[in-house]
Order: structure tokens, then sequence, then C-alpha cells
């Protein structure tokens, strides 16, 4: 069952124009019935030519309908569109690649649905720590930060890391004073509490207990009171790529615990020979498999296409014993949003410019 | 010039017992001179059926022979001779490769003359901020450990990390936190001083003074100066591969700054499949080749041999800008070290058992 959303004009015609970037589309299961305003074949042609491209996650997981109500879904899904439409903004005028998945991390991280910034889970100690990045596929260029616990907007000092620190990865108290310097927004801790994420925990916690031979009922933990991440990959209008992930990480995490998503070349990773890449899921299992990279290399060594190589890194990542998915683009335009979970928050910007959006499979 | 060392028997004659191993070890300019005691055929063969292997490093940099007294040498090489025994004496009894490289780089360790942890580098702050990670070619498991400032064997860590923590990567207190609830040694950051490595620093922020226009002379900054890492990869008789990486860093880094050692599949990578990478440079441009993860690929998906893949990827790190070297070794027992500064600390085990250290081209 399909759950694609369509903004704009409907109109079945428009199927012949239809991209080849849009019939790459990665996910079997995600032949959408997005389609769009007809264009004139030159329309077409200039498109093809300065393809731009975005695809944005909020996290896989075990997302059950059961408890997912019409509103909860609603709000998931504006997020998910408004972070489309920050990113897409910039594309469309021509933007940096890197620009736009910043800003589209930017509507994630400060929104409370999804776990990064805002609504960060907490670690065992009940506190919250964030990892991001950001890379930009034409020069290599990377920013990691990890266990940052006073960054409102992690994706920005990832930027900043890679642009003025001189370093790649920076993390806790010294990331944060580098932030600090430079004008990055703190703010405290009480910021990121949200209830629901705060209920995870406790559930988790009366989990462990109940394992460790307490008494206690079985309580079900899904994914999503796990983890999430946030992500975006998007490809600009002069052919660069650009990949960023944000994350609070995973609940009841031990402190000082770090992620894929700050990891370049597991969790983030983009380069403009090949792709661009943003993990969610299980990132113990995303490191072990180098993610990213392993989906750029099995391109640019193997000659496998964009939907090939993110299906069988996902494939490597689900026989370590890891659930989650990715997003991907390449510079043709090509998308891939493979998931091996129930679920996966995502969304991108068909090649008609039409936001999709979906949370199911 | 060669500096090759053998320490045991030599023997002309055992040219021809020579093993493809020692024949593709992959530097050019490594043709050794290591000979070993005579070996009669059947145990040559036994050799050959169950191969073990090790190779170090203690970082690579502008080593200028003009400032290498005779004693200052030899104290190098005595403390790569007994990290190579640490190692090699655990894989001869039939040990894992996993110990073996624990083993050597905690000799490393504990060794002042090396950055990684009593030798470590300062910081800009003249604090010591220690990263590494150990990982298991069989399982493709893992543990990375990134600025810690009091454990005095950061590797140590890593492996715990590996096994205990339920995750791969650890920073800052909260690993700290994770290593006193284990038992690991901590220590006062008074423990990590060395004259040499503050004067260091002390002649980094001259330097940086002159560059900012304050008067001053200028002052020679080498490579040796500013990073080093050391790093151990091996071959168990069971097959198995494993790499092992420990670093203080950059001198004058910014506190928290993570460098490429802690990073899976940039510093440090294993794959029972290809090859264990140990890295030592300029760490942010190792995170951006994603070093180790590169040369794996290479031979998996292109078919390159060790020695291609290694000096494939070392090309890419330079032509990124950086300077360094890295140490492989493949489940045949071929050995790769190739570096593009003017020296490496380095050491490896040749196929009869011989310990051989080098330092120059």
């Amino acid at each position: 069952m399909k759950h694609a959303r369509v903004f704009g004009v409907n109109c079945f015609f428009a199927f012949v124009f239809f991209s080849a970037a849009a019939l790459a589309l990665a996910q079997e299961s995600a032949q959408s019935p997005a389609v769009s305003g007809e264009k004139a074949p030159e329309d077409q042609l200039k498109m093809q030519t300065k393809k731009i491209g975005l695809v944005i996650h909020g996290g896989a997981g075990t997302i059950e309908r059961s408890k997912m109500t019409q509103d909860r879904e609603r709000e998931y899904r504006a997020g998910l569109e408004r972070a489309l439409a920050a990113g897409y903004e910039i594309l469309k005028q021509g933007g940096a690649s890197l620009d736009a998945t910043e800003a589209a991390v930017h509507v994630l991280e400060d929104d409370p649905h999804f776990n990064a910034g805002k609504g960060s889970v907490f670690t065992s100690a009940g506190t919250n720590e964030m990892d991001g990045a950001i890379m930009d596929g034409k020069t290599l260029s990377a920013g990691a930060v990890a266990a940052l616990k006073h960054v409102k907007n992690p994706i920005s000092l990832a930027r900043l890391v890679m642009e003025k620190s001189g370093h790649v990865m920076m993390d806790g108290e010294g990331a944060e004073a580098f932030a600090r310097e430079n004008g990055i927004e703190l703010v405290d801790q009480k910021y990121f509490f949200t209830q629901e994420r705060w209920d995870a925990l406790q559930k988790i916690k009366a989990m462990e207990k109940h394992r460790t031979g307490a008494a206690g009922k079985r309580i079900p933990i899904t994914d999503q009171d796990r983890h999430g991440t946030v992500g975006a990959v998007a490809l600009d209008k002069n052919g660069n790529l650009a990949a960023a992930t944000s994350t609070g990480g995973t609940t009841n995490k031990r402190p000082g615990r770090v992620g894929d998503s700050p990891v370049i070349g597991a969790g983030t990773y983009a380069n403009n020979a090949t792709c661009a890449v943003s993990a969610t899921g299980d990132g113990e299992y995303f490191i072990r498999a180098t993610v990213g990279h392993d989906v750029s290399t099995l391109m640019e060594y193997r000659g496998m296409s964009l939907k090939e190589a993110a299906q069988a890194v996902l494939d490597k990542v689900a026989k370590l014993g890891g659930t989650g998915g990715l997003i991907a683009i390449d510079r043709e335009g090509n998308m891939a949003l493979p998931f091996n979970t129930a679920g996966m928050y995502r969304g991108y910007v068909d090649p008609n410019g039409e936001y999709v959006v979906e949370i199911y499979k």
C-alpha cells in the first residue's frame, strides 16, 4: 500500500516525460503515483542538462500503523514537506547542494518529531548527546561533530567545522567551545526535553530491568523508541553532490556513544564521482559496514547503478544483523531510498519538482 | 640507503626459501637485506599453510637524519622491536591477530618516543587527547575511542568498547566512565607530559604568532613535531586479520579534534575478505579519503593486489593534499608499507620470523 502524497497539478500524460531519474527510483515498492504538470519538450531538455535533486529521511524503524493517528501522521508529513521545501527552494534558485542539505536537515532538527536537535532521544543517563556530519562531494571536504550537548543545530556546527576549524571531526566540549567562539547557538539541555522521548527511555529502562530478572511485564520496544536520524542528500545544477546527517543517537545509549552519522564513509558520504549517501538505523552496524563509502565504491569500482549499490550495501548491513535504511542520489539525479524496516520517514522531489513524502513500505 | 636491521642468524641461502609473502613486500624501497635461518622444505610448507604476519608503524613524517643521533635512533628501533616481539610472540603461539595487534600497540603506547599513550602530543590548550581503534577482520566487529584524557592505554579501552559496550565508538568522559566501570587504568594528565612534546607545542605556537604578523624568527616545523600515530596489523594462523591504531593526534590541534585513527574505514580497518589497514599522517585527509575501506574495496571490487591498492589510496590522499603512510597485510600474508613522507617508523616480521625495523626510505 502506497502512501505517497503529491503536491501540485496531477496530469497522467506527464508519465511520458518522466526522466530516467524518476524511472530509476531505487525503491521497488516506491513506484509512487507521483505525477506532475505537463512540460514542453524544451523544458524537459533543460531539466535534463541541469538536473537538480533532493532526498531526505527522518529515520527508519518499526513505525506501527496502529499507533499512528491521522493527526500524528499529518505532523510527520508536514515536517518532511517543510524540510523538502527548505532544501529545494535553494536548489531551484541555483544554490549549492551543500546549502540545500544543511537547510533541510536544519528544519528536521527543529521539529520535535524527529530524533535530531530538538527531538533528540535520551542517553541512559537522561541526557541528550547529538552527532552529525556534512560532506561536499566536489572537494571531499567534510565536517563531523559528536557528543554535543548544547548545540541547537548540530548540522550547522558540522558545516562550520568543515569550513573553519582546519579539522574534519570534533566532539564534546571542545566542539562546543569552537561553536561558542564562532557564534553558533548553544542552548540549555532542557531545550531538548520532549515527553515522548523521555517516556521512551523509561520504557526501555523498565524493559532492561525485566530482562535482568526483576519483576515486571514485557513492554514492547519499537525501533521508533530506540533510534532515528535525519538526513538529506542533494544534487545541484552545477553537478555537485552533498550529504548531511544529524541525530540524537539511540535511546538509552551510554553517554559518549558515537553512532554512524558523524563517521565519514559510514552514515554520511558524498563524492561527485559517484553519489551522496545519508544513513539511518542501527549505527553500530552501519559503521562496521562502512555504508556510504561502500555504496560509492560499488558504483565506481564495480559499475553498479546507484539502486543496485544501495541495496547491496543495505543487504550487507542486514547480514551483519543491522536494520535501517539509507537515502542516496547520484550525479544523474537517480535516487535510491532502500530500507529493511517496516517504514522510513522519507521524501524526495521528483524530476518535475513535485514533493513526494512516504512513511511505510 | 637502507636501514633495515635483522635479528637472528643470517644465511644467504635462505633467499631461495623466501615465500611469496616476502616477495610481495609492497614497499619497493624496502627490498631489505633481511635474511633468516635456513629452514627445511617441510617447515616451509607448514609455514605457508599456516602463515602468520605482523606489521607495525610508529608514525610517518619528516624524520630528519640530521637531528637523529645514534642513541635516539637506537631508542626508536628498540621500541619498534619490543612491539614486534610482543605481537609476534602471541601469533607464534597460535594466538589471535586481535591480541597481537593490541599487544604491539600497547608497547608503543607505553613508549614516550611515539605519539600515542605516554608520548601523546599536546592540544592547543596544552592538554592531551587520545584516539584509537581496533577491528576484527573475521566478524567486522570494531571498537573506537576518541578524545580520551586519562586512559593510559587507549587501545585496550577500544577493545573493551568492541567487546562489552554494545557500541562501536565512544568518546570523552562517557568513554572514560565506561573505562572506570570496567577496571581500565586511568591516570592523571601529568602522566602524558614529555618535554619533547611540550617543546614542540611551544615551537608551533611561536610559529603561529610569527605567521599572524608578530615579530619572531621563522622556526622550522617538521611533521615529526606535528603528528604521529602508532598501529599494527596482523594475520594469525586461523587466517584472521586485525588492525589496531592509537594516537595523541596532532600537536596544537583544537581540543575535541578527532583524527582518522578512530574512524573505522579511514585510519583503521580489517576485513578477512581482503586486508587489515592502519594509517598515519594528516588525519583529516585520511578521513576524507576513507583510506582503510578504500584499500579493501580496491582489492575486493577491482581485483588489485594489496600493494597496488595501498599505493593507489595513498596517491589519492596525496592528491587531496595529505601526507603520511599506512601499513597493510592481506590474508596471504602479503605486506604493504607505503608512505609519501621522508620516513616512517615501521617494522614487520618476515616470513622466516625475523624482525625487520626501518625508518627512512
